[in-house]
């Protein structure tokens, strides 16, 4: 199953006119690229000088599971690059099998550069459709149904979050001054308690996937049944050692915060919770679903204790490791009796989560602009050069 | 009844400044300007010229019927335009009887360009309130209340559905190379049995309607009791004598396929059923609607014969002729156990239904173009001569 | 109560870079150049000239209850400056408590320019939901998480309608020829009967909030029990007195059309019934307003006689005042059986209240740029110089 999941992986590598859908399918180079990119986006924004390189455009989101911070970092992205949004909104649409799949992606996309698709419902699923959607769009173009093959980005599948980790990565380099003030750094990716369930792993996977190729030092610590995909945890054993770094896995919040330079506590369902919550969705087996999300409930409470607090901090390295979340956090005394993370730690670093969160909108806009672009540090330098306001005339 | 609804017709002859709401309100040469402009569209969209005409204006959509096709196309059109889309979402309004879409037409237009209209579920009434909507941007216009008079384009009516068969006209430009080609090339607008009920009649008396005035031999074939809006036949009849072609009734798929350079096989609903529909929807007769799709079913699975597959289309002129569709289709053993098409037949000619579909956005941009602007084609040849970049700086 | 509503009361004064919540936060002369702005916007339209301020950026609509005419206000208003709405559908987000409010206003605005909200349904709510909004972005700005502080536009709250009073100022200068002419000029503010119930107090409030402080000599009538926030009404009584004018009180619609140059009659819920229905509506108490609506109704019913109709215009100036709504209207025979207004006198200034109504997408687009430009008459200036067209090329 797992095999068959990361076996889907078609060839995405390099950026320009390639989807984004895995970190772990492009260069650590290019990644880099694309971090270099969102800070030019983001200087450029700063200095009011417009970076509309689309004079027309769709820029069309797939949303398959709700989402408010990714929809709007979409739009802004979009927006910024002059791409209009248009969602499709499959309740008016009938996007089934294969088949449709195929002949949807073409109809939409007639007049579209980019698509977003937001697909982490099913497990084994979501990036399988990115996947399918590339692949009509690929068939589309090479048959001259489409005079331009729209790229793809992948806004969270059941394997990975790439805006998401992208946006830590780049949060993190802005924090330490460099993506080589990276190297040996600890990262806590741990697991936390939360009174939800169903929560997906792809947070947690692409913080591993991706953080291990910067040559920091990750340990992925969570409860006993709460893996991930395994295939993805063993990328990232592999990834560690190529950089030069570390990757443990641990049972203990404790272990994985000692002496951390970074700590993200953040709750996600067991793997295999996933697998059955998937089999039980597929069949809208209602009863069966309350069943889980009970049983799961119950066994999430065995682990209440793994909650980022003031003395879980205080392990951390000079008890000021720099606290990440991808947000909405689970907050205790706040938005739950008891979740993820305490008031006062989150209080704490509420801004700094915001700030992190900020570097979202660019990070999608700068794999728009690679995906679109050749060299796409040069034309941003030609747009510099040209200085077009953005606001004012 | 039927005199009623063709009885509506007001004057919207001429292109400029004018609605679109029939194909056989314009004349032939309009029609040919529009084609010409579509593909003046996409050939600037080919050379990555900017075709922003508009620096602002709403291109406000309302759909009346769920759409994925059309309100992508609309969209991308308004878009490539430089027009933002605005949906009118009926739900969170209240348009109901005269007074209110007077008034509604009014309060959402003041900065409108252009407003795109579905209205194809009540038979007797799209068409009607696409006028009533029209008149009553005429009145505010005429009255100081809009500074600009916004084109209504008709996304699909109960009476035609233009924009789909317009972009089938180009199709067939394209396919057959010349408009004077498509002369005498016979055309099979046929029924096909759908496992389903209450399709619309607009796309069939959207062909007839249309390519009886291109010189092409048409043939309306379908099974006893699926007749179309009897004034929509009889137009079909004496223009075909016009245009010096021929318009013929059939009882028989085969017949109609034999020798056809051109079949469009696709189911609808005869127009006593869609009548009586239309009764049962307007007092929301559940029991009654429930009882008329039974019955409707039933009657469709008589004639479960009329799919097109290899031995059907081994009777078109050399076995081969050009099989069109508007999308989606029912296709047996795919999307369905028995439908309109055979998979076999469909797949062969799957990129040419889309091709067929990626004309749709061009001809929708190009009634807008020609509804605003007095010499579309000169402001065209303008835009080229600017060359402003779609896409780079 | 009603002091802790005004007491909520941040300080707004000022246009640029200042939230535009109550028009009394604002000083006369600011208002009048909301106006002057409006009517070069109009003006830059007419003569076709592009009045895109922006080159990206987005502007953001929150609609806590349903709307068709500001919505459509809005985002005209946004388009026509260059700014992409982006609509926030709270049922696929979870703002709810302060903690979220926080968050999400951050979350939805890296990118953001201009925030519109409507929120009318819960008495002493809404402006204090603007506020907190507000206070949200300052912190965000404040602390590096926003790089642009965008500016917020009341689009309805328990409180004022601005947008609407504003338009409504707005076509009573064009009316009588300047702001000047309207000094002495009685204006009668008055309740009217309605099949409906709930309608929010903010229209009437913001009219009396507003006129008078144009020397215009305002009379409030409403039947007894219909009273309005009390804070608003003295402070349009000691408005009245600083202007030079009066303000009056009266319990009859007759005495308030008696020598009327303008009357606005429409109807509202009394204050105490909105406030019982906050109560039920926090804790869905289905029966609650149920019974509620029913008593309301009935009490409403003991009003019927507060009717405009040709009786009670003949008491106005010259039995010709002008007649004003805010639209929709219900109108006696139309839109219900009695209701706020007669057909007869409906239809005679219809067309007027449409152009009223016309007025608001301009307002709002001169509340959007005078919040982002120091200088925007001068801004506005410099457009005209520039003269780019808006449609065409």
């Amino acid at each position: 199953m797992i095999k068959d999941i990361l076996g889907e992986t078609s060839d995405n590598s390099g950026l320009f006119g390639k989807d984004f859908l895995l970190t772990w399918e492009k260069k650590v180079n290019e990644l880099e690229k694309i971090l270099l990119i969102a800070e030019k986006l983001i200087s450029l924004r700063e200095k009011n000088i417009s970076s509309r390189l689309f004079d027309s455009g769709l820029a069309i989101s797939i949303f398959r599971d709700n989402s408010t911070r990714t929809r709007f970092s979409f739009a802004s992205a979009a927006n910024f690059l002059g791409l209009e949004i248009q969602d499709l909104d499959e309740s008016k649409s009938q996007i089934a099998h294969g088949e449709t799949v195929r002949e949807t992606a073409n109809m939409i996309s007639f007049l579209a550069e980019m698509i977003g698709i937001r697909d982490d419902i099913f497990l084994g699923e979501g990036d399988k459709y990115m996947r399918a959607f590339g692949s009509a769009l690929q068939d589309g173009f090479d048959n001259g149904v489409l005079s331009v093959r729209p790229g793809i980005i992948n806004l969270q599948s059941d394997i990975d979050h790439p805006t998401q980790s992208m946006a830590d990565l780049l949060h993190l380099k802005k924090h330490f001054g460099s993506l080589e003030a990276l190297k040996g750094k600890k990262i806590a990716m741990t697991w936390a308690y939360s009174p939800s369930y169903g929560k997906p792993l792809s947070v947690p996977q692409g913080i591993i996937g991706l953080m291990t190729r910067f040559g920091m030092d990750v340990t992925l610590a969570y409860p006993e049944g709460y893996n991930l995909i395994a295939g993805v945890e063993d990328r990232a054993a592999s990834q560690a050692e190529n950089s030069g770094s570390t990757f443990i896995r641990s049972g203990s919040m404790e272990e994985a915060f000692s002496d951390a330079d970074i700590v993200y506590p953040k709750s996600w369902a067991p793997f295999s919770v996933m697998e059955e919550r998937t089999k039980l969705l597929k069949r809208s087996d209602m009863k069966g679903l309350k069943e889980l999300e009970k049983k799961s409930l119950d066994n999430n409470k065995k682990f209440i204790e793994w909650e980022c607090n003031d003395k879980m901090m205080s392990l951390t390295k000079g008890g000021d490791a720099l606290y990440m979340h991808c947000l909405p956090a689970d907050i205790s005394g706040v938005s739950c009796e008891r979740g993820e993370v305490s008031a006062e730690v989150f209080e704490k670093y509420r801004l700094d989560t915001y700030r992190e969160a900020g570097f979202k909108p660019y990070i999608i806009a700068a794999m728009m602009v690679a995906n679109r672009f050749d060299d796409p540090l040069s034309i941003l330098r030609e747009v510099e050069k040209k200085s077009k306001k953005r606001v004012g005339i």
